[in-house]
């Protein structure tokens, strides 16, 4: 088999065998095929795309290329939630303490990113004590004993990948439904659990700009779940502004905090129900959507959603009263209140979401490089989001700052906002869900 | 500038500006551009092509990365004549010397290739002493002379062009309309002449399998022509069986000699009247392409060109009584004559030009690596062309063989001729040409 032959088959729309994917994965991982014959095959799967199978194959050569998690030792059901990412989703915080309220396994192993606010893992580790480094043995135990874990990812999980994403992102080979899904289904695959539940982006803040190509890859990796025989459902939701307000690793963990009290914004709030329903659903906890959502709704109100994390907390070597005690948490030595100076009755037409993540990020909540360590303190919350009224003098958001690009920053998130003087209505943060 | 967003705005179809395309292409050269980038780029163009401008700025920047042949020291009108390939090619060993006849001055740098039989430097290095080895200062006396030369390239032209084709070789993205033009026009710009007739070669034997994309070949290069200010014309020729009837180095020479006398195969001769008039018409020779090829007939029957031929073996170091006594070549130790056994009143339906060309190459007559040496001696003259009539004992065609795989060669020969019964129509040549 000769590398440049699969190339020409894959650019004259054929579709490739297991045996061709597998010795392109196999044969790039071990140093054999070069890079510039992986680019420009990449480049052709990005013109010519991927059939379902070749998707699905793709995705279990990845997968098989490195370490798999075993979850066996956790007993019940055991279920991933993964999210595209977008500029404030601190969604995981919340729907794990909920779902581990019904009693789904929720062990989470995440990596660390680059990005504008730091990932989970960083948001986690603004709560003063808590670690993310723990060993197989704790981690097994805690998810058994409570329910659910937040944990740094230590495995050498699907290398091929982590090759094939840093070719991609230097060749114009990023944007391709079927090297995406691949690449996300092959670390959820590899992560053990037993149903996985996407959260898709759709819109101006997100990797997916319109709900056309979002629901392509909603599609795409629903349908890789299936021959991979996990069940697997993802939910499109909506990336045209931050999610919620906050924005920034301890301000967004303060925010989850009140989401799991039933105060938090109505937006995330909703996505949280939403994404736990769909855990129960997919679990058998629920019969159907609605009992399942009312599920989530009660583990909100009755404080066991809240319980759970202040569990993890605690488990993790935090301090478990950071729930109840904000002031625990670091706080920032400059606080801006960035007010409305305009005409009385206009509407907030959109907010640029990666702008906002930017400007949180020149504060110092995010990485711009893996050198760069994380201020935990900093970030923005805003006070007006999409369809609100604006009347001079009114709060748009607060800056938290320790005195890095504070100005800078003011100017961004004013730029992020667009007004008009006519209505906005408020959209849904749900969009579609895709079920296998 | 980045690479990475030049390559996505290929991607996404945008035009490259000048500027962009030298960026790609200096920096390839000097190594600042990676093969993986650039691989990933050419299969961007490879589905989504070039405009126009493209193309030519793409052949200019090519053009400029090395050095330029200076033909000023030659007087008249320089025309240079390209084919892009084909088995049994030798066109250049006759039109040259009948353009020559005309006081046209053909002053051709040829590079070695590899192939099934050698390149015209090959064939003409069958002649005894003849060398092509020629320094400039006696290759611009010579064509002033006696109106041509045909001698190796020493000059390092298009380095760009050479670094981007071992690419193109290994990654899947050698048929890209765009970068074969640039890639043949960058190369025949450097060469330095005033006038291009190209011959495109269309057929199971060729590059281009089909006319329609022989045509946008020929269109593309004929525009990049003269947006460089070098009027040329493209002539699409059939290449479905092998050119002639000879294939194979010193037995093409004796066909070449024996069309500038007037007696060489039809479809051979008329192609060298074609070329030879396309060559006189865009010099300004003659009136019209009829008056052309008169001009073209008469210059093989009054013995004017085959005595151009003549002077160029001479000047070149060779026997120029090898024009009217063959056996001054070296002749092949084993002749071996195929004839047909079987049905009468059959007909050639067709000959695959590509087995012929394995099976003279495997004899000896061509190279398939660099090191390879020739053996000028060997090869095949094919006795039946498509459409010919078959009978039980005719001869098909004749083997020259050194002892070296007689055996297979017979067999490929034999595998190459498919065979019917029902009459078929002998094709013209020539298809169609392209004008500026």
């Amino acid at each position: 088999m000769r590398m440049v032959d699969l190339i020409i088959k894959k650019r004259e729309k054929f579709e490739l065998t297991e045996e061709e994917i597998k010795f392109i994965i196999d044969g790039y991982v071990k140093n054999e095929i070069p890079d510039y014959q992986m680019s420009s095959f990449l480049m052709a799967v990005l013109f010519n795309g991927m059939t379902e199978n070749e998707q699905y194959l793709l995705t279990k050569t990845m997968l098989e290329s490195g370490e798999q998690i075993d979850l066996s030792s956790i007993e019940g059901i055991k279920v991933d939630k993964h999210s595209t990412g977008g500029v404030g989703d601190k969604t995981s915080l919340v729907v794990a303490p909920l779902a581990a309220a019904y009693g789904i396994k929720m062990a989470k192993m995440s990596g660390r990113g680059l990005g504008h606010t730091g990932g989970t893992l960083d948001k986690l580790e603004s709560i003063p004590g808590f670690t993310i480094e723990v060993d197989s043995e704790h981690f097994f135990k805690q998810v058994n004993e409570i329910g659910l874990a937040i944990i740094g990812q230590t495995a050498d999980i699907t290398p091929a990948d982590k090759k094939l994403y840093a070719l991609r992102d230097v060749t114009g080979t990023i944007e391709s439904i079927p090297l995406i899904a691949s690449s996300i289904m092959s670390k959820k695959l590899a992560s053990g659990a037993n149903h996985i539940v996407l959260d898709v982006k759709v819109g101006a803040g997100a990797f997916m700009k319109d709900v056309e190509s979002a629901t392509k890859l909603a599609e795409a990796m629903v349908k890789i779940g299936k021959l991979a025989n996990r069940e697997t459902v993802a939910t499109l939701t909506d990336m045209s502004q931050p999610l919620g307000c906050a924005v920034g690793n301890s301000l967004e963990v303060i925010e989850a905090i009140e989401t799991l009290k039933g105060k938090g914004p109505e937006d995330f709030t909703n996505l949280c129900i939403e994404l736990t329903a769909e855990i129960l659903l997919i679990a058998g906890i629920a019969k159907d959507i609605e009992d399942a959502k009312a599920l989530a709704v009660k583990a909100m109100h009755d404080g066991s959603g809240l319980e759970k994390l202040r569990q993890m907390i605690i488990h993790q070597g935090g301090d478990g009263n950071v729930v109840d005690d904000y002031s625990i948490f670091k706080e920032a030595s400059e606080i801006v209140e960035l007010t409305y100076d305009g005409q009385n009755n206009l509407y907030v037409e959109s907010i640029n979401a990666l702008e906002i993540g930017q400007a949180a990020m020149i504060l110092g909540a995010g990485r711009l490089t893996k050198e760069d360590v994380i201020d935990h303190s900093v970030g923005i919350v805003i006070n007006k989001k999409v369809g609100d009224t604006l009347n001079n003098g009114d709060l748009i958001a607060t800056i938290y700052s320790n005195g890095k690009n504070t100005e800078e920053c003011v100017n961004k998130v004013l730029d992020a906002y667009l007004l008009t003087n006519e209505i906005v209505k408020k959209e849904p943060i749900v969009i579609k869900t895709v079920r296998g």
